[in-house]
């Protein structure tokens, strides 16, 4: 049996990525023209699977990027002159941040403790604030943000921009995409495929706060402006040779779970979860992070370790199934376990049983 | 028979590539974190191989980025605060002097008339430049500028940075890189991989540079500064999640063209070149583009098409034969055929006899 990637991203492949891959290859994609109709076909293809999985309205577009990490910086170059607040609760939160900072656009932060979330009812932000930034899964540590309280925070802040980072959650979560203006996430995730593609959805008033900014004399940078990326989206093309490979892929895996139902699919993770936090509840060795539950992500589960965390993923290795360590400064005392659409009721029970088996023997 | 492409990129996949990708496969890198030991391998192999077939010495480090287009704007943040200038003499190195506006770094420019190259004797460049930018092989006209001359700009400014475009020619052309401070290149052409990774190779002037700038408090970006690759690179890490499969298949690419030896693939490609630019000189229909000889590029070849080259694209096609078309305003007049390591002597043979027979009966 080859190996099960519970780790939280790059993580296990989808199941079909392979076949999709070898039908990548067949039609021979990797030498196709970017601005031919080929490969127009794909990225129709793609954005209407994506459409439909995420529930993404006409008022938004969807474009390519090489990753999260890129998207950070073309959102902060588009979407904002002068000044960002930034949601920072985690590792990931804070670097979206001081991505803000390198790019000198002056960022307020609001800090939760590891492992704490926010009530959005309880934030005030500045009027000059022009975007608003937040991680709905802070994949450092497993916390996460509902949608409701990501809407709460539209509500109450008309004046800004909102921007969530879907890495490590989308397609799991449900967004309301009249609440928020921007979102992004990267392929190696949720969606089970290899690094090299990052998504962002973003709405008219992003492209035009971009064009505005341009247009004022501000540096949005060159490459990737929302202005090129909408420009050429509207021929379904891209302003640069793009991952083509990669944009078919996520189409095709994007159309597999559209069949199998965003609703089973979300069942399955909601179970697989259920599973994890029961097992993390129950055991002496392996307690939730998050302690409030509905702060708790359901897609990166995050346990205290009370034995060093390479001793368990190791073992766990030897038996053919891959956890991630803590991440910085608590690689030793957590475990972090990836919940993607990519592993089964049946590979996660076979995993928490080995977990109780580890903990029967070393207790 | 599978079509071939000739298409100046993407273009026709190295023959090894699929077998590379398999392996990829079977030993799941799509899956592997990019923070562990069998990563840090990978770019290891990759460094060396490149290294090797490139004759990089130890002076300059080699980095990942997502393409040549994205390495064009990191080029610009982190090695120009004032001002930049650029060789022009087609639509890409258009590009190039393009961003630069765009990030409001003063170029200068120096223009050849489309299908002209450079005298670098005769250019004078100001003493405030920081950094000049060429183009070796300018895809959209084919053409070539020596890497003698790329030198000699170098002797005649000591003061600047010297960085080339070698997208559409890397591997082919033998770069002295004790004048080369920065080059680069995406992997979709001469490479013969499907797009999606930029290759940047530069020395530590250019990385001072950049973390000087940053200190004066100019803004060189967020993402994929030199500062941040090269604090990775002392571990053959990266700043964030990179494409992982390219990065070891490229490496396994570089180590096949070795064991094939570098000088058998430039003759090659020289004897391949030669047969199309005998065929064009010989043609009444299809001309070569670029006059002069010395500027005549050997890995993208452009012929003057007196038929609407359409008609004999898709006679091509229907054969199994795919060249590109004119870029831009040229689309009807120009036939572009690329001439990468991944097509073979016959291969290129089989290609001008249909050429031949088309114009037999054309005319």
């Amino acid at each position: 049996m080859n190996p099960i990637y519970f780790t939280p991203g790059p993580s296990q492949l989808y199941p079909t990525y392979q076949q999709h891959l070898q039908y990548a290859m067949d039609l021979q994609l990797g030498s196709i023209n970017h601005r031919s109709n080929v490969f127009r076909d794909i990225y129709k293809h793609t954005d209407e699977q994506l459409r439909k999985l995420l529930n993404v309205p006409s008022t938004h577009s969807i474009f390519f990027a090489s990753s999260a990490t890129e998207l950070w910086e073309r959102i902060l170059l588009n979407l904002v002159a002068e000044k960002s607040y930034h949601f920072v609760n985690g590792a990931f939160s804070k670097k979206f941040f001081d991505f803000a900072q390198l790019l000198q656009k002056n960022p307020m932060q609001i800090i939760a403790n590891d492992g704490q979330g926010f009530d959005m009812n309880q934030v005030e932000i500045p009027n000059d604030i022009e975007l608003i930034c937040t991680t709905q899964n802070e994949t450092s540590t497993g916390v996460y943000t509902s949608s409701t309280q990501l809407s709460l925070l539209k509500d109450n802040n008309p004046h800004a921009l909102l921007c969530s980072d879907l890495v490590s959650i989308a397609p799991y979560s449900s967004i309301d995409y009249t609440k928020l203006d921007c979102t992004f996430f990267s392929v190696q995730k949720a969606f089970g495929m290899p690094p090299g593609l990052g998504v962002l959805i973003v709405n008219h008033q992003c492209i035009e706060k971009s064009i505005e900014l341009k247009k004022k004399g501000y540096n949005i940078g060159a490459h990737h402006t929302f202005e090129s990326y909408q420009k050429n989206y509207l021929q379904f093309e891209t302003p640069s040779t793009p991952n083509v490979i990669a944009i078919y892929i996520i189409g095709k895996i994007a159309e597999d779970m559209n069949q199998k139902g965003i609703d089973n699919i979300r069942e399955e993770i909601k179970l697989k979860a259920e599973m994890l936090y029961n097992f993390g509840n129950e055991s002496q060795l392996f307690t939730p992070f998050v302690e409030s539950e509905t702060h708790q992500s359901d897609t990166v589960i995050v346990l205290n370790s009370s034995v060093d965390s390479s001793i368990i993923i190791n073992h766990l290795k030897e038996k053919g199934f891959h956890i991630g360590s803590g991440y910085g400064s608590y690689k030793k005392n957590h475990l972090r376990i990836a919940n993607f659409p990519a592993t089964s009721v049946d590979e996660m029970n076979q995993l928490i049983e080995l977990m109780k088996e580890f903990e029967l023997s070393y207790l």
